[in-house]
Parts: structure tokens; sequence; C-alpha cells
């Protein structure tokens, strides 16, 4: 049995997150750094079937003229992360990769977005639906030229502003009518994900936008056996807020004000400084507190962006709370962190994760990957610990069968 | 059938967590302030034939001329804790259960715990064996005078300097030879573990210190049908390790050093301000870690008495750790938080277990009790959440049974 | 010789601010606090003739039903400050000084500010020649009352909207033309201001409002003999930076963004709440940098409404900057002080110091003040080493003359 | 008139501060970095006549066996700093610079210090005599060889224990009568500098160590002509201190207690995890806080070796200080910075000025150097406005002449 080779597509491929999974994937593949911070690579996961790094071919969608090793290259030479040996290493596998990024799609992604796209067909397509084809044709033409078996589909693109939803969204003959009808339904986000959807394969939405978390999606995914996962990955300050959260409840500790202020000066950033696309950003990191402790402190998020920090974000949390009788204490948390290499590995994770359940026939909505995510698609549940036994759970069953 | 009443007996009774926690009691019991911060008010217990607030009286050893009222007005004057209505409220009561208090023993304790002693019986004891003795008279004289059903003895006292074990402290019938022999084999803390365990009740050890925590007195705590609890409540830094660290391990990033420097000038501060105390206490916060990840990464821990802070801890914690293609990144923790307030609430909860667990007719170390302790007896667990697990499935098993 | 009585008329008297102020002056004058955190109180200013606290009676103007007795007891329940001794020590004075209060005019103070208002007979003044002629009766009658020798009138009210001033007000005449037609060319502050200029006396703005800093109220200081400090009180991030901000600047480091993010939960919190009143405040805590270092980082300042800190404010300033061969390195500073007992210090030192300028007979701005000042009135200065010198250098010359 | 071309001797040239300095000298030469964080860049200096970077040839002595561009790669790499472009353009000038560098001695410097020499030739100096005319031959050979006018020397070495001084440091003749019969009364650094002064050379001690700080040394001084600055340059935590403390000062703020926690992982501090050279540095650092408030508070500092940080340094300051009515309050701060870049830039300004000075015809100690130096030689001034101001008046003076 030989083992199979997969395709990682990433839409918004050439950003940092998307630029530093691919670096992490060739220098993996390549031995030229170790599985600090994958998490598929700790003990629980050995001896599941899971691809390994050098089965991997990249590639993926991009508005902007841009391209892997530049964005790598200026990482490096602003933010100080990779180390030169590394990037001469994975060169030329990079310059090789990228060679199978396509132009994408802007249509339904907002103007401030609109605004990043730089390549010369970006906006061709005239409808919906004809950007839907140009999106699968893309993927289904990666497919066979790199004779892959399977692909899985991952969107690290820009935060979109927030997408309304209504009785459209509600059933895929709905939304397939309107789309018949050339109206724009979809904001960007989704229209890959359809197309994804559509050609059955795995869909595992990074970001905030909306993706594939509505019911016509939903059931299309059941309809085209496509797994999918989401939304908007887990990397930061959120993530230490479903840690320590749980800790307060278990303690009984009532929680007054949590305020968390975070600047950074990467694209990400620029693009969340317009309200609008911030907007949905703050949606999905404020909600999990109270989705911890079960009420609502008065809570504070601000996003800004501060040119010279780069892709270095740094986050400070107070949080202000009441102890045993009536006596109030603060905690205070300031995480420095650099955003695509907090990103980048769980894209790796999620795409190794979401292949594997789409080979072992699960369809739909895949519950086990809440601890991925800010807003996980189908599931209710916050608390990092809680969601990562969902994961362990699964994994056992797993490996039972 | 009758409410029980229980009997709280405090070893250092009149310090800042003793009097915090009985002031706690007093104003529970007349309704003078919420169940914030108790663990066993949490819905989780709900249905657990738990002893309310005012089924039980204080009292307790102590070895200082020392108050809970005079404690409590000075949390009040100089730490800025408690409203003035509570302290009012529960003054009667205070003074009421002050009169319970006897003189401790300072037989074992070390020089700079033995400095502190001011009551003129406190050294009256010529041999360890008479001293148990005292404490075993005054426990029962409490338990007959006040008709209690029950009492569980909680050690909150100064931490002591560090004891080392051996062959004599693995067997009970040794122990006996040496203690018959006057032989001073003991420290102050498992004088007072000896006299609960041999009187059958439950021993809670909140301190660093030895108290029950080796094979003989386990033994004998089978014998007696008594239960253990212990050591070192984990109030503060410590917790929030055991927090974090799962954090960590679960992300799969490496944690390369992690500095923890604490100041706070409470008399506590003042006791591990001797380098000899301090290393009991820097000994159970420093392993956590390891215990967590199952790696050691270079680990410092600091406490420093900083006489203008009074009862307000001040915890900055570094974390330096590696991410994705080896990036470092930093987590800083600042904590600030009242070391009684934090303790007290512990305190009950814990009384509250013993007490249920004894009735229950449990015997020996109650590992169920890991999440409230540093170092917790019997358990190699130091994940607070998965600590939190087993204490969440006794419960489930005791409600069932 | 009689040692003078003098009179310190506060504009929002019963706030945080006033209060402060008020109880402070009483319990110096009983000898129930020492003089730490008086600027005036140093060596510097021995042999200096500054009245001293007991040559102080207290009124003042107040738009809401409240008292300085009340505020005080808000703050220390809510905020745990002042001890109990104090208040106790001088609520006989608070009383007697809360009978001077006289309802304040909303008349341009904005709608925030306005909805504050409790007083039935606050909003009576049909125009501002009215309301003006009311603020002058009230400080007259005050001063005869108290047979006082002198008043000073110090605005320590909230804050009100930015105010654009137009060619009415660079002249006297023209401000006092459109006055006479009724027409509405005044903030509340400025009304305040006119009215305490044209009976001669010192005019100190303590908030970030218009009052009394433009051409046609700084002549008639100048021809009513009165005089000006303002404006904005340096009581917190604003001081840090002035203090921090020449460090960079003779280290030769370049400063390349600074960050200031401040949350809080007093009343002054809650006006600030309000975008348009924030925008002042913003403004004049958003300048002093590049006026230390004579270039524009990027400078970002938030101001937070956190209900839970009442009267405590967290101020977390991240300055990212660049040293020696390109290097960026970072500082962060966490204030957390209590916002009325920041100010009110300044404030009896600033009427120390007007009446004592008043009695030299100066006329018009006195520049000296701009150590005392976020905006300071006439003067470009905003290093506080340097403003502190230009304090140093007049105190010098007074006590040489 | 052609430019003089001028030596720096760097004692403990290959060390992070040594190699940083000449890297930025070469990099200055070249136009490859801008003169960011040079106190002499400043336009106060403009005017003056200061050697450009282009003039200065740089050697020194080293025990180790190491060069400068080892030490500047292991810093790129370790730490993060320095861009590739600098290090290749400046590769060929550290070289030829390397070339001039002599084996130091380790006579006098302490254990810790002497187990870090490598060099064969290192412990040749039978006596301390020997020793002084090893150093001057090495120094006078390269001003010789390098056709140099004028070479400053400068002590970046690591930090010796400390060195009680007595009699015989109090009269050069003493000192020469206790030399002459071979006893070991100088520790390494004052061989240095009196080789140093002998030469009639400027002698800068960037270190805490002993070096010219005593009678002896300094009335050589001023027989031979030579200048002098000390001690133990101003880079960090101090400097702050510096800064901070004249505003607590200024405000009548009382601090009650100021702790200093810093935590790095270069060579410096391996060297200060000896507890016995520690001692040096802590002396310096903890008295310049009661040296500018004119009073005692509570003081800890603390420097701990945490390896995974290399050559970044984390100070983590918390200051506890009492305002107005007794409330209070805390402020802290938390530096991130990278010291030997903190420290090189500094060097090079001592440099610069010691050369200036020196072709003044200046003699003794530099006391207009006191801002750079945590312990100022001959002055006791520690506020950094105050000592700055003694710098602008020096220049302001001798551009006057």
């Amino acid at each position: 049995m030989t083992t199979p080779r997969v395709g990682l597509w990433l839409i918004g491929a050439c950003g940092g997150v998307g630029s530093t999974a691919t670096l992490g994937l060739a220098a993996l593949a390549r031995g030229l750094t170790d599985t600090t911070s994958l998490v598929t690579a700790l003990p629980l996961f050995d001896g599941l079937d899971l691809d390994g790094p050098a089965a991997f071919v990249v590639g993926g969608h991009e508005i902007r003229k841009a391209g892997f090793r530049q964005t790598v290259r200026e990482l490096h030479e602003r933010s100080n992360v990779f180390d030169a040996a590394t990037i001469a290493g994975c060169d030329e596998q990079l310059a090789e990769w990228e060679a199978n990024v396509r132009p994408g799609t802007v249509l339904g992604a907002g103007s401030t977005i609109g605004k990043l796209a730089e390549h010369a067909e970006t906006r061709k397509a005239a409808t919906p639906r004809a950007a839907i084809d140009q999106i699968k044709g893309d993927i289904s033409a990666f497919k066979t030229t790199h004779k892959l078996d399977h692909v899985v589909v991952v969107n690290v693109s820009s935060t979109e502003p927030p997408f309304e939803t209504g009785a459209v969204h509600e059933s895929l003959a709905a939304l397939d009518k309107a789309l018949d009808a050339g109206e724009a339904v979809l904001p960007a986000s989704s229209l890959y994900a359809y197309a994804a959807i559509d050609l059955g394969l795995p869909f595992i939405n990074f970001t905030p936008s909306l993706g594939a978390t509505f019911p016509a999606l939903e059931a299309m995914a059941v309809a085209r056996k496509s797994v999918l996962g989401g939304k908007d990955g887990k990397t930061g300050e959120t993530l230490l807020k479903t840690v320590l959260a749980p800790m307060f409840a278990h303690r009984n500790w009532r929680i007054l004000s949590w305020v968390g202020h975070n600047i950074f000066g990467n694209r990400d950033g620029l693009v969340l400084d317009d309200p609008v696309n911030k907007a949905s950003k703050i949606k999905t990191k404020d909600q999990v507190i109270s989705g911890v402790v079960g009420y609502k402190p008065q809570t504070l998020v601000s996003i800004e962006y501060i040119e010279s920090l780069d892709d270095w974000k740094t986050a400070w949390n107070h949080i202000h709370y009441k102890g045993f009788l009536g006596t109030k204490m603060i905690m205070q948390v300031i995480w420095q962190g650099c955003d695509s290499l907090l990103a980048a590995p769980l894209v790796l994770d999620l795409a190794r994760l979401a292949l594997f359940a789409q080979r072992r026939g699960e369809v739909g909505v895949l519950e086990h990957l809440a601890c991925f995510f800010k807003n996980p698609h189908g599931v209710q549940v916050h608390d990092f610990f809680e969601q990562f036994m969902m994961l362990g759970e699964y994994v056992a069953k797993a490996k039972g069968g």
C-alpha cells in the first residue's frame, strides 16, 4: 500500500498564516524543524493514520500579487522569525508550490479586503455562480495535475465584515435558486466553502467569516459527504480566556470584568482596523467568557493596529474578580506572541484531522475539533479542557475502531 | 432527624487564614455574605449532605497571644479587607469562639516559629508524647463541651522547616516505640496530626509541613478510621501554574523557563523570610510544572517579605516558551490577591468534604481532594482540570450511592 | 497681623475630586493625616507664605443632589479608601461646608453632563449672562458670609464635549456683545471662568474643558487682575508620559509607538464613556509625547468605563521603541491608582499657589504651574522635569523678593 | 588639519557589550545603521569636536578564546539581533580588529571569572606589577602599530566580586610600595586602570568592579593627566529608577517598597549567578532610590540567570507607594531590552566624551558623565535629569570656550 498524496488548498494562501503553514510543512518534511506546537504530534495521536508532512502538496487562492517566499522573507526581516537556514532549505519547495497559487475572488469580501486585491484576473467572475465554478476549476486542476488522492481546503484569508443570513440560507434549494438568479447572497468565504463542499472536499474555516456555518451548506456537506470545521482559529487571547475562565468557574470566583486589549501590526491588523471587519472578530472573541461561566460579566475587547509591532501581537488582559467575603482581586496577563506562528501549526493540525475524518467516512460538522476554534461550529462548549477532552475521546474511539 | 453539630478545630487558629475562615463561617451563618469562592457551594454539590455554616463551632490551638477579632481588625485596617458591617455583625460570635482557643505546642516547629510563641503555657510539654496527649485532651474537651457530633482538625499554621523522615516513620510500631522513648521524631505538625488521627478525627494539612504524609500515620488513619487530606493549599501562583501548564502541554508548546516571583507582607511572609522555612514552600511550589508537562524546564520560584503589602500578595510569572518553527514567545501573569481570602474558603470546603467523607465511612487519604493542594497527598496528578474531574467523579458517585 | 481667611470655591464640588480635596483640607487642619502627596509641602516651599489648611473655608457649585459626606462614604465603601477615623473626625466640618454648596448651571455643559443634574434649581438661568450673574452672586455671598479675605475658584467638574472657539472669543468686547445678545457662545466651564475673573478671583481649570483658555478671558483676567491656571490636571498616565518620554529623548531612543489604555469606573468614567466628552480628554492626553520628543510616533489612547473598578484606575502603557543597531525593545507600565486621591492634593496645591500669586499682585496666566497640567495654559513645555524646574525657579524668585 | 585617528581599547573586548560596540562603530562608519541611541548624536552635541566613527580603531584584552565575529554571530542567532546585511557589511572590519585583541589577565578577577579564561597565555603574569607591565605593553603596541593619536581604555568585562579597599589604597606611594612587594592588593579591573592611567590614557569603568575608584588611582590620574569615568553603566533598570524616583519625589509621594526582579541569560548573567559577583552589582543598583528621595524605602533587587532568555533581559519593577490621605497605590514597570544593545552605544558615547575631555586638557574624574553610570564616580547626584543637566551645562561651557 502506498502513502496517499494529499493537497492543502489555502484560501488567502500567501498571507502570514498561509505562508508560515507552508514553510512549516516544507521544513517538517525536510527535518529542518521539530514538531513543537503541532497538536497532532502529541503522544495522544500516536498510532493514528494521519498524513505526514511529506505527503502534502500546497496550492491556493490569493487576491494579492504575493508569494510564499516574499511573505516568509518579510516576516523574517520585519518580525525576526524563522532562521535563515530553514528559509534557505525550503526555498525551492516554496517556489514550486507558489506555481500552484491561483487568483482568488473578492466578490463579497467587502471593500477593505477588496482594496488589497492586485491580481489582474481577480475580479473577472460576473456572478457568484461563475466565481464558484472558477474556484472549483482551480482546485480540480490542482488535484489532477498533482495526482492527489485527497485535497483539504482551508480558509486563512482576512476577516470579512459581518454577513447577515436570512431565509435564503436555510435550505440548499433556496440558496441554489438565488445563486441561479445571480443574486449576491454569499460573502466570498461562502463562495469558497460552496465550491469545496460541492467537490466533496473537507472545508476548514480558520477565520471569523461566514464560510459554511449556515444550514444550506451544512446540508450540502452531508449530501456531498464533505466534512466541515470552523470557525475562527483559537490562537491567542481567546485560548487564554477559555483556559482561565474555567479556573474562575471551578473556584467559584465571580468575574466582575474582563478587559482584553490587543495590539499588533500585520496585514490582519490593517484589515481589522476597519471597524466593519473588526466587528466580526470581536464578536467571536467576546462571547467565550459567558459561555464558560454562565453569566455575563462586563467585557471589553479591543483590537488595534500598531504598525511597529509587525506580526507580533501583545494582548493585555485585566481580570477583575470577587473572592471570599466580597474581596476584589485582580489578575493581569500579558501575552506576546507572533500571530502567524500561533496560527499556522493549527492549520496543519486541522488539515490532517479533516483529511483523516474524510477518509474514515465521517460527514458534516466535525464537533471534536472544537478546541481549535473561538466559535466552534455546532458546539456550545467553550471550556478549553472540556473541548480537548472531546478531542481525546474521538481519538480513543478512532483508535478503537 | 436533627442536623449534626460539628466542630472545626484549627491549628494556628488566630492567624490570617484561620481568622478569616472563622469570620467567613460566622458571616455565612448570618447571611452577611454570599457563598462566592466556596467550591462546595457550586451547583455540582447540590443535593450532597454537607454541613451548613450554621452547624459549625470553631476552636483551635494558637501559640501567640492572639484572637480572631484582633486579627480580623488588623486585616481590615492594614489590608483593606472585610466591610465594617460584617465585622460588627460577627463580633459576638467570634468572641465566643475565641474562648475555645487553647495554647499550642511549638515542640518541633523550628526556631522562627518558636519566636512567635507568646502563650505562657505554650512550652510546657516535656516530651512529644506529652504534647500529643495535651492536644488530644484539648480537642476532646472541645467536643464534649459543645456536644459536637464530629470534629475536623485543620492545620493552618505557619510553614515549618523541611523535616527528613526515616525508618522510624515507616511503621506505626516503630514510631510509637520512638515516641515512648521520648525521642524528637516528629515536627509539631505531625504531633497535631497524630493526636487528631488517634482520636479518629479527620485531619487536613493545609500547610507544606510534614503533618500526616508518611506511612506510619497513613496506616494509623486506616486503623483509627480517620480520613486525611493534604498538603499545602493550592491558593495562588501554584493554582495558576496547574491551570496554565496544561494549556502549554495540550498545544505542544515547549516551556523553556518559568519564573515566579512572589511578594507579600503578612506573618506567613515573615516566617518564610527564614530561608529554612522557605525551602519547604518553594519545594511544593516548584515541582508542579514538570508534574504536568513531563519534562523539566528551568524554573525559579522566589518568595519575599515586603512589609508594605500586608496580606496582599503579588505574584509575577514570566513564562518563556517555544512555539512553531522555533519561535520564542512570552506570557506574563501578574496576580494581586489577598492571601487569607484566597485560602480561607478552601479551608471551609475541605472541612465540609472531610466531615462528609468521614460520615460516609471512608478511611485514609482522600485522593479526590487533590485539586485543593499544591502537593496532593497520595496523588501524582497536578493538572488542575484533571484534579477537578476527580472531584466531580467522586461527587457523582456519592450522589449515586 | 492676623492669618488671612481664604475660601476654596469648587465647581463640581461634590464629585470625587472635590469631596476628597475637601476631606483632605479638613483632615490636614485637624492633624488627622500627614502632608504626603502635597507638592506644596515639599521642603522647596519652606518659608513661602502659603495659606495653611486651617485657613480654608470650602464652598462650591454642584448640579447633582450630592454632598461631601455622601461622596466620601461612597468612596470609602466602594473603593476602600480613607480610614474610618479620618471620616469620623471630619464629619462635622464637612456637614458645615456642605451648607455652602449652591446649585450649579448646566447651560452649555452638554447632554451627558446635563443628565446628571438633579437640583431643582439647576436650569433656571435663561441666558448665559443670567447664569454668570447667578454664579457671581453665589461666590460673593460666600465671601461675605464667611468674612473671607480671598477666594480661589477651581473647576473640578466633569469633562465637557470639545468646544470650538471662533472670532467672538478673540476679544472681550466681541464676547460681551454676544453675551449681551443672549447668544450661547460659552460652555458652562467658561461661564464659571467669566464669573470668577469678573470678580477678580483666581480661576483654576483642573479639567480639559474650555474654561478661560481663550484670548477674551485671558485679556479680562489681566484687566480684572485675576490669575489663571489650567488646564486638565496631570494626575496619572499623562504625568507618566511626561516623565518617561524625556528619558527616551535624552537616550536618543526612537519611540515607535505608545499605547495607553485606561480603565476605571467612577462618575468621570461614565461621562467619558460618551465619545463626545471623551474626545476632549484624549486630545489633551495624546499630544504630550510629540511635545517632548519632537516627532510623532504612533500613539493610541483609550479610556474605558469598567464599572467594577469604581474610583480605581488602571493605566496600561505599552511603549515600543528602537534602540541601537535597529533593535526594537518594549517597556510596559501598569499604574493602579485611585483617581480622586491622585487629583485632590493637586487641587489644594493649585489653590494655595494661585492665592499666593494673587496676593503678590501677579496677573493673568501663571506659567509656573505648568507641571500640574496635561495641557498647560500658555506653555509649550511638556517635559515634567523642565516644568518642575520652572516652578522651582519661580519659588526661588518669590523667596528672593 | 587632519582628523585624528583614535583607538578604543576594550577590557573584556569580545563579550556581548564589547562586540556590539565594535560592530556598531563599523556599521556607523559604513552608514549601515543610523545613530539612534547614541547620546552624543543628539542635537545638543552639534558643533562639538567629537571623534567620528570612522576615526576609530578597536583593540582590547580578552581572557576567553573568542572573537568579535563569533560573539556577533551568536547574538544574531540566539537573541535575534542585528540584521544579516549589517553583519556581512562589517565582517571584514571585525576580522581586522580581532587581530588587535590580546590575552587578558585574570589575576584578581575572582574564581568565577577565572573559570571563563581559555587563553593559553592568560595566566602568565607572576605578579600584579608584571600584569600591569604586560597590559601597558599591549596598549602601547596597539597605539604605535596603528599610528593612533589617542587611545581610550574602557572596561566592559564581567563583574568582579566586591573588593575591600584599605590604607594601601589611600595614596599612590602606599600602593606602589605594596605592588613593588608583589602584594595582591588590586583586583584585575584596577590593574587595567593602573596601566591605562600610567600611560596617561582616559580610563572608563563601565562595570561595578573597583577600577580606578579609590584615592591612589584618582591621584595618579591627576598626576599623569588622565581622565576617569565610572562606574557601572546605567543601562536599564537603574536608569528607570533614577527617572521614576524623581517623579515620586517631586509629587511628594512616599515610596513604601520598590522591588526589582531582573532575569536574563547571557554570560554576564552566568557570572552574576555567583552570589559573590552578584553582590557588587546589587550594591550599585540598590542605593539609587534613597539617593534620590532622601529616605530608605524597603528595596529588593534580584538578578537571576534564565538561560532561555539569552541576551534579552526582563526587569519587573513593583513600586508600592503612599499617596494622599494614606492611600496605597502601585506602579509596575516591565522592561524587555537587549542587554548588549542597551550598553554598547553608551560605551561609544563615553569613549568619545573621554577623548574629547582629554584633548581639552581636563584631568581626573569627569563628573559630567554622571548620567551614564549607576554609581557615578565623584558624584552624589542620582536623579537622571539632574545628571543630564550637568552634562548639558558641560557641553554649553565647552562650546562657549
